[in-house]
């Protein structure tokens, strides 16, 4: 993460990190990743993961969060099983905001049948007994940490998920529209956290992200495409245990109640090393999301 | 910014959002920006604005800092000025990161005369007796706020600018380097702000942004790329202070110190409208970065 100046700097920045030894720096948050234990990685189940492949060859991969979301991920998992979101496209990059998909037209598809049209709002949750807060301040929330490796925020009424880099959220129209799930949007700049508690997010990117963030800028308004570039138009979209063994994506995520992770974190907040002159001493929870891995 | 479904009801909304006289919302961010009266605005002197041209027939606009950062601000002006920086390009590009540029290869051509090669670290700053604080918490600060228009955190000894999306930060090597403004970096992700303070800032990119922030990312060690794509090498790199009157870019940000940035900032923070369930009731410094604009 050092903004060395050249490639072959950046590696002999890392060679000293782990060599120097008058001033013996911490493990950096990247080798504490390299070196944790089998056990501070969970499997992402195959049934929540979600392949997009795009007409120019691209994809991602996008983990759904049932245990957030569970009408609108049942929803966006009968989209996917049902084919109907095969004839979808990106329709939307608003810079420093959102990637947005859906139906390229304005006339979508009839949804399938199962598929509920306008769900509860599942912006807000009961607090869970095993959220792990972050000992750091939030601008938004009371409180701020992880549940299961997700990242939430918290008033001590409630509880919901944050607009981080990547997360995936539900596109609606005014309230109480809570929106179907036929189009989704992922974060592709800083935090939008105004969104929280007014939004369904339902997941996050865990591969190809740059396959949706470094996407054309609309030139409509809100960063709509006029007309949508035919490489981010989709050729398929399949839920990971839907596909061949061989093809299926594997990856894990970090367990944010492992040691490892919050050796992690206070690497991350307290950085050290021959790069850093001071350390922050504290980190926001959209610097602390969780680690994601192939599986090795 | 609403993440309604199709442009057509994002229209629909704003609509609404003015005319529903059940329900009136206050004005929406967008819409106090559009009423700011000439006097909340001021010029960007065009000594300050760098005018980068691409290869690829596209362009961004630099705003330089050379009240925060004297030293390299008069660095890059000279690499500028000489021509230097003509033959740079896009050398790196790590997604939710940063997007660097500077020589494509290894060796650089020998800096200028007048530049100086180890500046001062130009960190932190006394702090300014104009900084307007935010009244809302930061996780990495004791406050945050504004200091003629840029963002800047301050624990009451010091003071520094932000590490929010669009600011442009000097590209050095291990500590004491400070680097010569050689190599630059934008920050295109979620606020890298455990740089602050570790790093020189100087300055911010004010259009153009897409053109630094969609380019593919590089798939080297740290988003180097292996081979600089073409389209992103430079043809020209300009002070708009040196070009024909009728080619200068023209921009004006919102002054920090005025009562529209206030209500802005207060609307932002406090989302209201047909559109929005809940308000944040608070908004953090790089989602508080000031307003800029064409001159009308």
């Amino acid at each position: 993460m050092t903004l060395t100046k050249a490639i072959k700097l950046a590696g002999l920045g890392v060679a000293l990190a782990t060599l120097t030894a008058a001033d013996t720096p911490a493990l950096s948050p990247q080798e504490i990743v390299d070196a944790a234990p089998a056990s501070a990685w969970k499997d992402i189940p195959p049934e929540d993961m979600v392949v997009i492949r795009f007409k120019d060859g691209t994809s991602s991969v996008l983990q759904l969060a049932p245990e957030f979301a569970p009408v609108h991920v049942a929803n966006i998992k009968t989209l996917v099983k049902t084919g109907w979101l095969n004839s979808a496209a990106l329709i939307r990059v608003q810079d420093n905001y959102v990637t947005q998909w859906g139906y390229p037209d304005a006339e979508e598809a009839p949804l399938p049948a199962g598929v509920i049209k306008t769900p509860p709002a599942e912006y807000e949750h009961t607090p869970s007994k095993n959220f792990k807060p972050l000992k750091y301040k939030d601008s938004f929330a009371a409180k701020v940490g992880h549940v299961a490796s997700w990242p939430v925020a918290t008033d001590g009424q409630s509880q919901w998920l944050t607009h981080c880099y990547g997360m995936i959220g539900v596109a609606r129209d005014v309230a109480p529209d809570t929106g179907s799930g036929s189009q989704l949007y992922t974060v592709i700049g800083q935090a939008p956290r105004a969104l929280d508690r007014n939004v369904t997010l339902v997941g996050r990117v865990i591969a190809g992200m740059e396959n949706l963030s470094a996407r054309p800028r609309g030139t409509e308004d809100l960063g709509f495409y006029k007309t949508p570039p035919e490489g981010g138009r989709f050729t398929s979209v399949t839920l990971a245990s839907d596909l061949p063994e061989a093809e299926r994506p594997k990856f894990q995520v970090m367990d944010t109640d492992s040691a490892t992770f919050a050796d992690w974190v206070k690497a991350r907040a307290n950085r050290s090393g021959t790069f850093f002159v001071k350390s922050a001493g504290a980190i926001d929870i959209c610097n602390a999301t969780a680690p994601i891995r192939k599986v090795p």
